[in-house]
């Protein structure tokens, strides 16, 4: 028992001090509730339903001490639990973090992090509601968010048709290609190209997620997290479908070195890179006419279309078709 | 990459699998929502709150891999958490669960773990809605609970008043004498006995918290997670109130050996024992003398006052006074 050390209590109320215009009164009650008290209060609007999804972020699983920036491991641990909001078309409301870390890591390192958690927090109108610290070893970080939506309108991933067109919002493979870059760079980084700060600090689709969820176009909607070879299979099997993807439509990375150095094969970026948070959602037919090329400055490409028949087959230029192999990924089969 | 390990995908199956009959409809839509999808929906009821908690659950810091037996370690993880829904006198009604592991355990521990977390989702009619699932080295969990309770009659921590007299629930230090016998012990333990059920698996007390909140009976309340020495001085802190407990009303633990062998001292258990899950809450003085002894068999002892003076000084049958030093559980200051 060391008294010099910081105790559950003063990181609670580091957290307290760094995030105190992100813990606004949440159920017109106390203040601060939920960070002091045994669990937070939160009241969603009348006739809407409350989105509940929590996501781990761990070093040396999705991040790494020595390379990633304390600010972006803030802001990306909740804009990535974000983007699970936006793919249900939900509005963000609330979230809690789970904490634990060395006692190292309570100074310097937790005042970074915490900033770029109140940036990410302030920017996309999600206030801190509670949370649990602890110490560990290891940099441990888990984030519940709270969002709404109204009655039976969340947009799910089960509800994709035989003949519906299947788009992807922004470009695939950035971040992917932002690792890169992060890993073999020597010290700390700053995101000094939009690939690196595609990687670092991601920006959940949430504007487009409630457009579609509100306009009811999307039949169904996922976000991509773990790449689309990984991801499209898993909305597929949710529907009970498959689908064509065409090869050429596919909005690769723009990278000057693309397709010229080693290990930059766009194509591949785009269907087995993970990290990207974009949207990846389904609309019939007849209504992708009307869907508007870009929303908001988030471009939406049509990338292929649904099958009745199950599995997903990738359409090349040359008029070969090959199955679509899972490459994205998963921490259970990668080690990344 | 191998083949043969089993992915994050068959992971998830088996939660699926084994949780099957805890996993409903929440929201009145598809079923095992949530879980296969990218958030969970919940319809919470009209003219009510929504309650959330989240707590860590780490090995090696909350239990130990070699000595908690993995359906002790399911049951516990959600029991804890549900013991915050009630510390708000809430009604529990689902959760989400975080669970890090290694390859090594996604087979009979994994299964064992997830028994012990059905038992403790059926016997307190909470439903597992969703979570995230990786590798670790460590297994580690996270478990959000998620509970509903008629707005504004939520029992925070901040509301005793001086002179309302001070209550727990059950007996104090069971649960870390419960803990002594596990850590002394051998081999893997089966719960042969009180203590150490009380340690394995915590029965938090919902139904006290809820009649509480009904009746408006307590003015604060909160759970004993961290031992009294450590719990009441925060609850006095957020009320802005001090308290006088008196040592001989503390309903300590009834021991053969207590007393007589080394370390077992009911007095020193009572006050800095952690993981009791009982509740802590504070009645005004008139209402006291209509509360019963004990409620659907779980007792309620007076142990003191609250009182405006700050700090909290044990009052000792010899007329002696002292102040009480926080000596219970804090990550931060101890490595138990």
């Amino acid at each position: 028992m060391s008294h010099g050390s910081p105790s559950e209590n003063s990181i609670l109320e580091r957290i307290l001090k760094r995030m105190a215009d992100s813990t606004k009164n949440l159920s017109g009650r106390a203040a601060h509730l939920g960070i002091g008290d045994d669990a937070a209060l939160f009241r969603p609007k009348r006739g809407h339903e409350v989105i509940l999804t929590c996501d781990w972020f761990l070093e040396g699983t999705h991040f790494l001490r020595e390379k990633h920036p304390p600010d972006a491991v803030g802001w990306k641990c909740l804009a990535r639990a974000l983007s699970d909001v936006a793919a249900m078309g939900g509005v963000p409301r609330c979230f809690l973090l789970s904490l634990a870390m060395p006692e190292s890591h309570t100074g310097r390192w937790l005042d970074a992090f915490l900033g770029g958690l109140r940036r990410a927090s302030r920017k996309f109108d999600c206030t801190l509601a509670g949370g649990d610290t602890t110490r560990q070893r290891k940099i441990l970080i888990n984030v519940t968010v709270v969002g709404e939506i109204p009655n039976a309108r969340a947009v799910l991933r089960s509800g994709a048709r035989a003949g519906d067109i299947i788009y992807v919002t922004g470009r695939l493979g950035e971040a992917e290609l932002g690792l890169r870059i992060l890993r073999s760079s020597r010290s700390p980084v700053r995101p000094s190209n939009p690939f690196l700060k595609k990687h670092l600090y991601p920006d959940p689709r949430l504007a487009v997620g409630q457009w579609l969820a509100e306009k009811r176009l999307a039949t169904s909607m996922m976000d991509l997290s773990d790449g689309l070879s990984t991801d499209l299979p898993r909305l597929c099997v949710a529907s009970g479908v498959g689908a064509d993807v065409e090869n050429e439509k596919l909005p690769v990375v723009q990278h000057p070195s693309a397709g010229r150095g080693p290990g930059v094969d766009p194509l591949q970026l785009a269907l087995h890179g993970g990290d990207d948070y974009e949207l990846l959602f389904t609309v019939p037919w007849k209504m992708a006419k009307d869907l508007p090329r870009s929303l908001i400055g988030v471009a939406l490409t049509p990338i292929g279309r649904i099958t009745e028949r199950p599995g997903v087959k990738m359409l090349e230029g040359n008029g070969h078709e090959r199955q679509l192999v899972a490459g994205g990924w998963d921490s259970f089969r990668n080690t990344r």
